[in-house]
């Protein structure tokens, strides 16, 4: 690593993000020796990345720090001889996220952008980019640091550590930071008092919690947080916070984090997204106006710190992780964070070789996860059933296998059903056509076949 | 083991198949030294005892064997000094198995009374049953072999070797037979002339076929019997035959069993059972006729031999298996079969110490699976997740317990949320309330609070 | 494969043992439609080659067949489209198991021509020769089965299925053909009536025995055989059968096998060989002269049959088992046989791609083994050291590894420590010179710095 | 907990540590708000117990604090409301260590006081007594830490554990602090400024080494202590740093224990302990020795602080570590440690509930273990080998076995065969018959039948 002078390339540069990522690395100005930051888009990203980017320089500029902010249409240049490479790019944009969600709940089936039927195509659309990434890495910047938080970063991380081979690779998620904050506010202690072991895999982990005293808390936080329905429903800030069913959480013994409400009360889940679906209002479709909004406020040439608006964007804290992270391995720092990263028999149940999300602290070296073991049986099952339909979807995404495709989409807990299955893969390959060179083949043997298919597609869309 | 004059005894010895299981032993007369048959039931099904039972000893006499054949409500007597119990009993009667299927069905949600909402309902009502069953036998006959095809027959095992610590208890079941069969014919040589592995859990389970010259033609099978959907179509008998979808069944690589219909297109088993449910023709309800006409035909004093309609009951030749399952432990015969049997490692996705449905000899020291080893990731995360709902439905059923049951009916993947789990488990506890001593707290707590539950339970069940 | 004109090839077709092979053919002449045998061998092996390959035509002369008996030099041309390829090649010869169990025994230490410093060195000599054969199969006959009994069987079948990727290779051990035997006499009932399961590695394995009846014999028959030391010995017929101490085995609760006395009985069977040594009667040095004394009488043009003088040569059974093993494919006799094949998962002690030596049927695609689970804990950990240092001779054979080479020796148990095990190391290497190109640079070494080593050699094989 | 007012027990008060155990807990006065330390011993010690104790009454005193320190045979009354209880006890004191090595080392095998013959018989007399103090404790400080280091460490931590149930327990050794002191000298950095992983069972176990530029040293660190032998030899301080052989050493890629010499060059280790034998200069005698001087200090009433003489008592940083765990308990330190603990999957390679000994932070809830995940195989071999032979070990000690004594001698690497394992066994069973009540049958036995060994353990020990 280029101690005292770091280049760190972020793909994806011309997100709406960018200005937390720039804002968490001028908090940490003294421990990041910084030289470069590299924010590189694609050419269709390309006034994104202007409007981001100049705001960028404006951040730093009124820092007063002299780090050079460069803005790239060209990949090879940032990757070279970066020491970190943050990834946090969207293939086909906000735009794909709308299809994922809108032709799923089209036909009465969640669409659930991370780990559902929209989770797996942003999979099938990711994994061959972040392969030719990291290619790119092996010639341009070997010993560089690969932080991930593209979406579902669960696969994209196994993707990259178990195909790509780039064990330099961390996956980042902002879900436990909310849980971790909500659990020290409801015990009414320090958050820094309180241990935490997560393990699962992104998006779908449990968590434990003890205090400083040495006493395990989770019992008492599942009966704050998940009690009796009516109290819960009291507390709800929004439905996305819909209750679970106490008795099952009790049963379960751990804390759920929130997308276990896709499939502990899919029920509920898909009642309400079907609502949104019919308002317009499905979550892509409200994050691609707040889009529009914070570009807005970007433009404006006066902005040199991150607006407060950003945080209503969801995914809040994410970017602020990915800074801790690399300061955390830049100075073996050691915090304590939750991270997809190689299982390695962390936890037991799981395969060794594939990617969990599991809390350690991370050094100069990686992450070291604590060990975690086994799980209660019926988190155990669902939990193998998640990790077997990743597994396929990779392979799928690899492959550009129809039958391994259809064979995710049949066991993904999400999908009701494999007639159901093949009509929301075909049609979901028809509508991202221009993003599945791995699927060309199938895709012109669909639009060949089944004009149907390619006709609802359109008709949906229309109607965005 | 009494060499020279065997006891066999067999719970729920009024039921309609019993006709079948004494042609087994007629059958095998020269392998099996028959002294006693005791057939035991119930005080409510004592009509169907006397019938039935009537007519064993006509068989028995018509074959010109000795055999005692007494007829008992006292299952203590029965068992004294049995060498061979078999499990053929249903807690509630049919009666209990239209209500498993057509409470979900009124919800829009498969029952499957093996492991769906059914299922999970037939196992909290019978695996206290077998555990006292147990009791009996380790003091009236503790070196007895348990011949479990009781349904859920792999939950059934599972408790009755893993909780009831009833080493001796060999599960079966009669859908591996179908296959073997299918298999042979397909191929267009004789069954013997092939080699099977089946592995899984009960009705969950997936089986590879070699031929004489050591060929593999798993593969060739699939294209022959699940080939493109429109040849599957054409060759239907009944809508149970719905297609697979080919690719998904050739990225899969070994052949399903019947009931994996319920999982990889439990749409289209969804709607026909909705329909079958809509003109009062659940499967239930289908039977209970069946039986009704099976018995009339039984009453008559001159029949001396199993009617050809039994064939029509389904369940054919699961009687068979168990008189052969019993020649072959009593005779060593070694007879290659497929068994609900401890898993201790053959397959190494599951629990050690669970049950699994798997191939092997049966000796005279019990069944000896083959190895089967590891499972392709998509097999291997969806019946991970059905054993460990199985395994959360056994603690349920033992302790009682509410939270255990509420849990495995959500982590069950034919319901489709938590809300529905609880709809569904209240129903059915409060339908099934006389056979449910475990849960009578709850019971009461539901009855108390939710009188709207008990009402909707009412209504339906006038309607049957 | 070529059914009803089968070609055999046998590597190392000029041992003694050829004629127990012929034997074995003829014997299941009925069962296996052979056309050709082709018996290989080296140039240094071609006068041993010739004289048992002149008996074996006369043997199948005698028989009235018609097969042909092809005696060549040309390894291809005997592979060439062969069905079954048996291997019984030593390299090296007899010589070189001399210096194996000579050199070691110099210094108080075991030799062992399997497991011990000679078996390393056996494997060491032999794993890259099987691997130069199956390149050769890849070519020339991809179908053929490789049916191995080189010794180390367990280290040479593993190299060959892990390393070469051949499938189709089965182990073979006569072994546990003699326990089989002496459990049948021991409790007075036929062989057949008894059930066997044998489970471990090559010359490490462990069974248990069931009877007709169900009843399992195993703590009866170490009762029987291994009972109170003054019995055990009271029987002896020689010191190879050592009396194992009686408690030991009653608490292991398997029957060992023989082999184990190395293990078990180390300071004894070292005593003896020591005391064989003095004499000059190392177990090597006594086959020597068995086989020149073979030879001599294989010579007589009139002998056309397998001389009994054959069976003191050790290692009866070996080509019998071999024919049954081919037989038992070819027609899928499903023959319950012990065998070294892969373990996936059936000992789940040991690594889940290992070979292990397990019983079960042979079919006609191969091996099905009886799934076996865990070993009880003294024997579950004394087995995965030995399958360690397996690995780790595999890997320094095939890698020409001193580091590997040494650290093998060193967690040997029958080596006594880490400088002996290099002093063993460094003088195996350079009386083995000739047939270790791998280590051929590790030998200079040694040769250039260490004349004492070399010396040492020269003048301990000067006194054989 | 007491938050406030600890009260710490020593069973083994009388220890010549007890007074590093006193100055660490008053190096740690401002963490620890230690109320009353009891020092607890039996009637055999009374009087070293009066000596030190005093002794550390003075340390309490020159240190200005008002802490009790009470000095009891009544170990219930020490037990009452403790929350921390440490375990330093050897029973039948130093004479019982003589016996341990002397009488396996009079036959020319090793005595070893933690793994090796010696050891196991540790583990026979200490398990009983660790068992008999949970049991106290269930009853009289139910919520209490119980802090392990009376050897060996890693079974009776084990046995604590998993046969006792005290989940609380933490087992420490000296060992890891030396081998990190080692890696930082000899890498010229700080200490904290290295990331260590060690993992294996107590005086078993290998580590790993980073330094804060996240570079792993492991191989480093090998070449400098244990590159070629010379090199080696010319550090050495004495024969116990007798040189590894660093091409074994390298290919393990790991840095081993020190104790590891016993096993990786067991030959030099024999060799040098018969002399120290012959001399009468055991491990044990020169212990004894220091001891009685040890005890002559401390009875001086103007001594108040720990002697620098202490230090060479060996097991130097012993009580210091146990302070620095107490300390991390109480205050959730999370200071990194190396600590005998529940396995749970942190090394896939051993059984999931047995204890090994690994790194991690030591939090108020007890040893959160960083994840170790799988060995290279030749490690991996051994350890499982070590670890069988400790289950079977706390097997026999608790059941009283002899069968299984005699089968953890037979596989103890340090036992050179099952001739020799009986010997040792049955003289050291007479050798420690008042400590051995589970045993009392086989002694007797021994005693009658076998007057020759009676007579050789008194003639040797009269030797003493």
């Amino acid at each position: 690593m280029s101690r005292g002078a770091l280049k760190i390339a972020t793909i994806g540069g011309g997100s709406s993000y960018t200005p937390e990522l720039i804002e968490g690395y001028i908090k940490r100005k003294d421990e990041l020796p910084i030289k470069e930051i590299w924010l590189v888009d694609i050419e269709a990203g390309k006034e994104k990345l202007e409007i981001v980017g100049e705001m960028a320089k404006r951040m730093v500029k009124a820092a007063g720090l002299d780090w050079e902010v460069h803005l790239t249409l060209d990949r090879r240049a940032a990757l070279k001889d970066a020491d970190f490479v943050s990834t946090q790019f969207r293939v086909g944009l906000l735009e794909a996220r709308v299809k994922d969600e809108r032709i799923p709940l089209s036909h009465g089936v969640l669409g659930q952008e991370t780990n559902g039927a929209g989770g797996m195509f942003k999979a099938f659309r990711t994994i061959p980019i972040i392969l030719g990434i990291i290619k790119d890495m092996e010639e341009l910047c070997p010993d560089a640091w690969l932080v991930n938080f593209t979406n579902p970063a669960g696969m994209v991380t196994e993707a990259a550590i178990k195909h790509g081979g780039w064990k330099k690779t961390v996956g980042l998620c902002n879900v436990p930071i909310g849980h971790r904050k909500q659990a020290a506010e409801k015990l009414g202690v320090p958050e820094e008092n309180l241990f935490f072991k997560f393990a699962g895999i992104n998006h779908f982990h449990w968590h434990r919690v003890w205090d400083k005293e040495g006493k395990e808390r989770t019992q008492e936080l599942i009966d704050m947080i998940y009690g009796p329905q009516e109290e819960q429903e009291s507390h709800l800030k929004n439905i996305w916070d819909a209750p679970y069913h106490y008795e099952q959480i009790k049963d379960l013994g751990m804390l759920p984090c929130g997308y276990h409400r896709y499939y502990y009360i899919e029920d509920e889940m898909l009642k309400h997204s079907i609502d949104e679906f019919k308002e317009g209002k499905t979550r892509a479709q409200v994050v691609k106006e707040t889009e529009t909004r914070l570009f807005e406020l970007y433009k404006d040439p006066k902005l040199d710190y991150k607006p407060k608006e950003l945080e209503q964007r969801g995914g809040t804290h994410y970017s602020d992780a990915a800074c801790e992270m690399i300061a955390s391995i830049y100075n073996d720092k050691r915090t304590d964070m939750v991270v997809s990263t190689e299982n390695n028999g962390t936890i037991t149940d799981l395969p060794y070789d594939c990617v969990v999300e599991v809390s350690g602290p991370v050094t100069s070296h990686g992450h070291e996860p604590y060990n975690w073991g086994a799980f209660p049986s019926p988190a155990r099952g669902i939990i193998q059933n998640m990790k077997a339909m990743e597994e396929t979807v990779i392979r799928a995404a690899i492959d550009g296998d129809y039958g391994a495709a259809l064979h995710a989409f049949t066991i993904n807990p999400l999908v009701p059903g494999g007639t159901m299955a093949r009509t929301l893969l075909d049609e979901l390959l028809v509508a991202h056509k221009d993003h599945l060179p791995n699927f060309a083949d199938d895709i012109a043997r669909i639009e060949k076949d089944q004009p149907e298919t390619v006709a609802y597609v359109t008709e949906l869309m229309k109607s965005n």
